[in-house]
């Protein structure tokens, strides 16, 4: 899934650029580390990213090896339960009976061969159980951007890192975060998924038959009528539409480290080669009596002199400098550029 | 005079351009500015600018009409005394009798006619009396960057603002800048000066024959005499060598706002007019929840996300992010910059 249009990274990230383009966390961009990551697992030929139309060309430009029928183009963005259920139907119909691993193509991942292993054993459950299987992240501090998921008790005799879900909470307050973790069970709901393409389909139908019926009746029919379709289904993600009715969830507590990366603070521990003295730079930054910065200048030299906890990002026509603990209100800088009409730096 | 090679304006101010050659106030380079505010006292013909032979090509650049012969190019830089006895020579040669006005080409100046009205009193003095004449800045708070004039009890029956001068006191320590401005007619020292150039020439050869004498000799002999003769002479400013010592000194309390600008933090004053919201622009700037700061950047956009009381300069290859009430250590960054050979920046 490499559809999002993320405002957190500008000015590096622009709408044409989203996150996922980029390489915020290493070398390659965000979607290339993605496959690469499951590479051993699921081979590049078997690999479909659904994106925007209006990012195909940015897909093609990063992933110039892909196929081009495994870039599937929605009309434009309806959440994630219709660009699963594109890609569940795509698959299904190419090959039946497939299993799929849905990933977001913007997240950070560390550990890989934990993360495939994880990923087998979710595929394993989701094969045998006939589940739509979710990843749980072990929350390591009360993160409010996230949502969170209760395991039931585990089914005695079954593996103990597989459960069925009890309820799906939605990102909590901080005091709710808090009390959340401290139950000690909870999970992060990262947004990684294993199943059956015909399992997920059959969830689909039952749950939101309005996302999955206009899909599937213009599928093969071209794009103008899947556009037809797109403007007629409502936008919905496949949490809230399919993972908290569904009875054939299930959960695998994960042992990988993992963040979303939402904002540019996350990005300091994926930097940690990057440590410049008491700073966190990546490019070229000469900080004078400044501490807990962190820096992304690839071009040009970013001086600076007695400051602490900012992050500087200077990107082809723009500069950022946002204290860090704002870093989530960098999207306001974007509202504001749209609301003055200043395209040029959207 | 127009020699200096001020670091404080980085990244604005390069080596090749420092301050006096850049719109660092006004719109025109501050030299420009210098010598446009004497116009109706000092015709542009009548202007001599003396600046370091590596400064001569932004002297013309930036004055394109300057009379070739009115460009006078030092060797090198032999502060103050060297600049001045220059001046006076060249003058005195070409106009005998002449009175001279020496004026920084590097300082803020509001009420122009007041300014000029000011030159001309001093210049009346110093035509009467024979006198080196300097005007003196009824301090506004207790700066401890600048040097301080105490004016000896003013002369029965002559003009109230114009004393003789009891004592240079050098830069203070804040306490005794406290003390100073307490005093009540204590005055800031600002370095403009107004003299007939045959009387500065007779204190120069008293009191710093080692400066004027090689000068002299060279004069009129090329480039090579002069070199030689600044390779011996002593580097000393006109405070030092002369006007601490002479008994023709008087000062003129002068009564327009002034400012030597001595960093970025000092510019906030004169960029009124680039007020936006609760802080200080000039070029592109989109500030979101923050106060205080002082942005310059003609180019591209600086956004700011919740910081205060920051100095932010988008220049060419570089960025400057300081805290304001650090403004005077920008020159720390150009000492790292040379420090590590990082001459492109420089």
């Amino acid at each position: 899934m490499a559809g999002g249009s993320g405002t957190r990274f500008w000015p590096r990230s622009r709408q044409r650029t989203p996150k996922q383009f980029l390489p915020i966390v290493g070398r390659q961009s965000m979607l290339r580390e993605t496959v690469a990551r499951v590479a051993p697992l699921v081979g590049p030929s078997r690999v479909l990213v659904v994106a925007g139309r209006s990012q195909a060309r940015a897909v093609r430009a990063d992933m110039p090896r892909l196929a081009r029928r495994n870039l599937l183009a929605e009309p434009f963005g309806r959440n994630t339960a219709a660009a699963i259920a594109l890609a569940a139907l795509v698959l299904e119909r190419r090959t039946p009976g497939a299993s799929m691993i849905v990933l977001p193509a913007d997240h950070a991942i560390a550990a890989h061969s934990v993360f495939r292993a994880d990923l087998r054993l979710a595929l394993r459950v989701a094969e045998e159980s006939r589940a739509l299987v979710t990843l749980g992240l072990p929350p390591t501090h009360p993160e409010t951007g996230y949502g969170y998921i209760r395991p039931a008790t585990a089914i005695p005799g079954t593996r103990r890192r597989v459960a069925r879900v009890a309820a799906f909470i939605e990102k909590p307050n901080r005091r709710r975060a808090e009390a959340l973790v401290a139950e000690g069970r909870v999970l992060w709901n990262a947004g990684i998924f294993a199943w059956r393409a015909a399992d997920v389909l059959d969830e689909l139908r039952t749950h939101v038959p309005a996302v999955v019926g206009p899909i599937e009746a213009a599928l093969g029919r071209g794009e103008r009528a899947l556009a037809a379709a797109y403007r007629r289904i409502p936008s919905i993600s496949i949490d809230h539409g399919v993972m908290e009715h569904s009875r054939r969830v299930m959960v695998v507590r994960a042992r990988f480290p993992w963040s979303d990366v939402g904002s540019w603070a996350a990005v300091e521990p994926f930097w940690r080669g990057a440590r410049n003295g008491l700073n966190t730079v990546r490019g070229h930054a000469l900080p004078i009596d400044s501490r807990g910065c962190v820096i992304d200048s690839p071009e040009r030299l970013v001086a600076l002199v007695g400051v602490e906890d900012l992050v500087v990002v200077d990107a082809g026509d723009a500069v950022l400098v946002c204290r860090k603990d704002r870093a989530q209100d960098v999207r306001l800088v974007v509202d504001e550029l749209r609301r003055r009409g200043l395209a040029r730096y959207l």
